[in-house]
């Protein structure tokens, strides 16, 4: 149901049309936004925006009621803040900002507030954004004082002639900037910190050979979490960004696919994506370009084009997690191999869907 | 005369089949060591390695005799080192390493010990390796200790689970590797110190908006130089590498293409690309990928998709530099759209082809 129909085609069978593990309730309620949004005058652009909110071993059973309830109440509110922009003609690129900037600010997400700590017990956080149709792209990774770094993203973007920023070079900017800077305690929460204890315990006997750590079982959940939003403005402007706090217990200044462009985060005007999972396969496997890439010149569709770089591609790889993804179109694909995706979509209507499991 | 000519074609017009701007002259001299790679048996494999030197603003007038002659040997050096590996059987990432290595030991080039500084007067290199057949990736980015980046990133590659790593941490890593590191002083050549000078003067009045100085013409000769090397071994794989010092009088801990995998550096089992230039339009147009997925998804021939990227789609965007490019089946492509770009070619018959201008 995270896909906005398009009139001509609503004739066709809703269910061959469904994400994959899409419940027949939940179809249900999108089926009336859909047969909404295409009852719209055919000229009306399509717009909308989507956001993930990391993929990766999220089990019900580990999940309390009560931060599920806190999780998806974040996501819809994220959501809002962009979709405000997008109703009232703002940019693409503002309302991926601002969702993600709320998604950074909560406790809840791999990413500035709640990013995870690094094996030293500090915080790195990289970010990305991307602007579809001048394809201007701005990225930083290795920050441990910036409140906000897909903020710092955006301004190495449009204030500078970079496009990517790393380490105390990239905060010296954003002092330049005058963006909001915090002292390295801001990203201490509780939670990350017993996430990091338990990381290095497991980790355990394999301290001479730490670097095996990832591939064994008990590393695999420490891995994911990522923000983002890709967002289609009322002119049909295409824009993706993601940040995240990357892996737990990551060292040597790891940096993974998300301030990659091509790889994490990437838009042209035809098509922009932010991902979330494994890092490393997503770069080696440009998993955001291919997506775009296999819809521009094989032209297909972008579910089709999304459901292969991820539930195939990267499956045979065995580069775990998944994607958001818009289409020139409003067209969205939320392909994930992992066992959950937080993620989210609202379209012209208003009406909020959040997810995390794959049979929502 | 870089096209590794197959059998069935040589019977096409040549001429038709050089790459742009390439003198009669020359031609003759490739054509008889392709008439002699093509009498091979058609079974057997093509191999060869080809590598660029940098990009730019590269005039006939400003660069001496001597130091024509210094760089013509080097490139020559370079390929003879990958060609000794590939002519014996080795792996084309062994031959990829080799040929950087020494390029990246020559004061004659912006990579190891030639890199420019940035703003403050340090050198900050990046580097990255790609295994076609695997697909496997290492990168790293803002060193300042470390002798041969590309060693680093292949250490990256091959010793730790991860693609990327940055700045101090990065060091550390190749410090628990071994690897060599040299103090600052070692990346210190008058000539590159000088420039950092001129570039500073050029600045001058911009000083308060200091990010414009790259979009002014005075900033242009400034901006360009990588070393890189792709391979294809006598088994069929392709690798591609890159190592940089980036920009003079960058700042900010800029980081170019050259790290970004997709964007400067990019192998598959199809297609290998080292890319040279501006590197913020090469990250931005994820050059290298786009150039590899031309050819899976579009079926054009490598030539075709290395040429339509680089001397249309980044023409049309302001994006100045260039690329080698190797195909599964040996051909070359080493389009530019700069005045000059360093490059050398070598095939089985271990005849180099080493060139700077564009009428070469």
């Amino acid at each position: 149901m995270f896909v906005l129909l398009r009139r001509r085609i609503l004739a066709a069978s809703l269910a061959a049309l469904l994400p994959l593990g899409c419940s027949s309730s939940r179809s249900v309620v999108r089926t009336e936004a859909d047969a909404s949004i295409s009852a719209a005058p055919e000229e009306a652009p399509r717009w909308g925006l989507v956001i993930p909110g990391g993929a990766g071993v999220i089990l019900r059973e580990s999940l309390t009621s009560e931060r599920e309830a806190a999780v998806r109440a974040t996501l819809q509110e994220a959501l809002q803040a962009g979709h405000v922009i997008l109703a009232r003609g703002g940019s693409s690129l503002d309302a991926v900002t601002a969702a993600i900037r709320i998604l950074e600010d909560s406790p809840l997400f791999n990413a500035g507030k709640g990013a995870v700590f690094t094996h030293e017990g500090k915080n790195e956080l990289d970010a990305a954004i991307m602007f579809g149709p001048t394809r201007q792209a701005g990225a930083v990774a290795g920050l441990r004082h910036v409140k906000n770094p897909i903020t710092l993203a955006r301004a190495v973007m449009e204030q500078s002639p970079h496009v990517m920023m790393i380490g105390e070079g990239a905060e010296a900017f954003a002092r330049q900037q005058e963006l909001e800077l915090v002292s390295e305690s801001y990203f201490h929460t509780e939670e990350r910190w017993q996430s990091l204890q338990r990381a290095l315990e497991a980790e355990g006997s394999q301290a001479r050979q730490p670097t095996s750590f990832w591939s064994r079982p008990e590393g695999r959940a420490f891995k994911f979490g990522t923000v983002g939003a890709v967002a289609l403005d009322q002119k049909g402007q295409l824009a993706a960004g993601t940040s995240t706090g990357g892996m737990t217990n990551k060292r040597f200044g790891r940096v993974g696919d998300v301030p990659v462009i091509g790889a994490g985060t990437y838009a042209d005007s035809r098509c922009a994506v932010s991902a979330t999972g494994h890092g490393e396969f997503f770069i080696r496997y440009t998993v955001a370009r291919d997506i775009c890439a296999r819809l521009q010149y094989q032209e297909l569709p972008l579910r089709e084009a999304a459901d292969t770089v991820v539930m195939d591609v990267l499956v045979k790889a065995g580069g775990e997690g998944g994607v958001i993804a818009l289409d020139e179109h409003g067209n969205v694909a939320m392909p994930f191999n992992s066992p959950g995706m937080y993620r989210g979509y609202m379209g012209p209507d208003g009406v909020p869907s959040v997810a995390i499991f794959r049979e929502e």
